[in-house]
């Protein structure tokens, strides 16, 4: 089992910490997105859809899309839910973080971290800022609650949004003003086998 | 069982086509999205992201996001594979969706549609175009090898993604230049209990 990924990128680091904490042997293939390697023939064989993380199974299977490949890999064992509700919650929290979470803070962190914060891209930068905070006060809500997001233990979900919350502060969130995700951030440290971005 | 929505959504009409397909009872309470419902405190009550569609069981809980929402009622059906692999290409499709399709074709449908394009966002619009038609190619290869998107039969992948796609000439992305999504919109209109968007 091979995993393509650029591990800046959280959505790939959200395969290695999944793979690290169920221990799940696969061969790391470094894609350099900034060197636009995920634009390039062969790649683009492997994934129409130009992005990485992807997965490639043995037999030459290819699937694509962090969440779906966190899901597929966690089936079956304890950080995806048996229940239906359950199981629904999980991906209402994946959805919730590629179109609500992801577009603001990882944006706002590419630009900054990875540009270099170019003048041309300020204002997209300063946009970004209010969608992110909003995300940031659902799943703050969400964590005053219950110690993960679908429940009382860890799940795909947690790891989906942990990927770019813990390094929000990067694309100019600070996570001072939300105690109860620094309170989650600090439980998924210290899982068993957790392992960090880089 | 109520289902929160404004059919003028694609993502809410997602809801209403599935429970066509699979004729599941429910009450559809109309949410106006451009009156604000979703910004009022009675709906942010039930989802803080305030967003429909929104599902509300009879035991009180609730579930967002329209695909979660898709794959929680449809577990058990024909709309949903039990195989592992397939499962995850169905998830695949749907992360697309929300990711690399809607905010483009959505959006563009939006602002022409409801906004009755107002110059200050016709750049944005503009800026709408080579996205959506990026993802349009992704689906067309897709569709040019298999019937449906997961493979040979209809899943909640293919109604994630007619949602929008079936109307994205209202956002200024004619199809004449993809046969393969062409024929699948064809085939799709066609399967039993089909229901349109008005």
């Amino acid at each position: 089992m091979r995993v393509y990924g650029d591990i800046r990128s959280g959505n790939c680091y959200k395969i290695k910490l999944l793979c690290s904490l169920l221990d799940i042997e696969h061969e790391w293939i470094h894609v350099d997105i900034l060197a636009g390697d995920t634009s390039k023939t062969g790649f683009l064989q492997k994934n129409p859809n130009g992005k990485v993380p992807l997965l490639e199974l043995d037999d030459g299977r290819c699937l694509s899309e962090s969440n779906a490949i966190l899901n597929f890999l966690a089936a079956g064992s304890e950080l995806l839910p048996s229940d239906g509700f359950r199981l629904a919650k999980v991906q209402q929290w994946q959805f919730f973080e590629q179109y609500s979470h992801e577009p603001y803070i990882a944006v706002a962190r590419f630009i900054a971290k990875y540009l270099g914060f170019p003048e041309e891209r300020k204002v997209e930068y300063e946009a970004k800022q209010p969608g992110g905070h909003r995300a940031l006060a659902v799943m703050e809500k969400q964590l005053s609650t219950s110690p993960y997001l679908a429940g009382d233990s860890l799940s795909t979900a947690d790891i989906s949004l942990y990927g770019y919350t813990h390094v929000a502060h990067e694309g100019g969130f600070e996570l001072d003003e939300y105690p109860s995700i620094l309170g989650w951030i600090n439980r998924i440290q210290k899982t068993p086998n957790y392992v960090g971005m880089s």
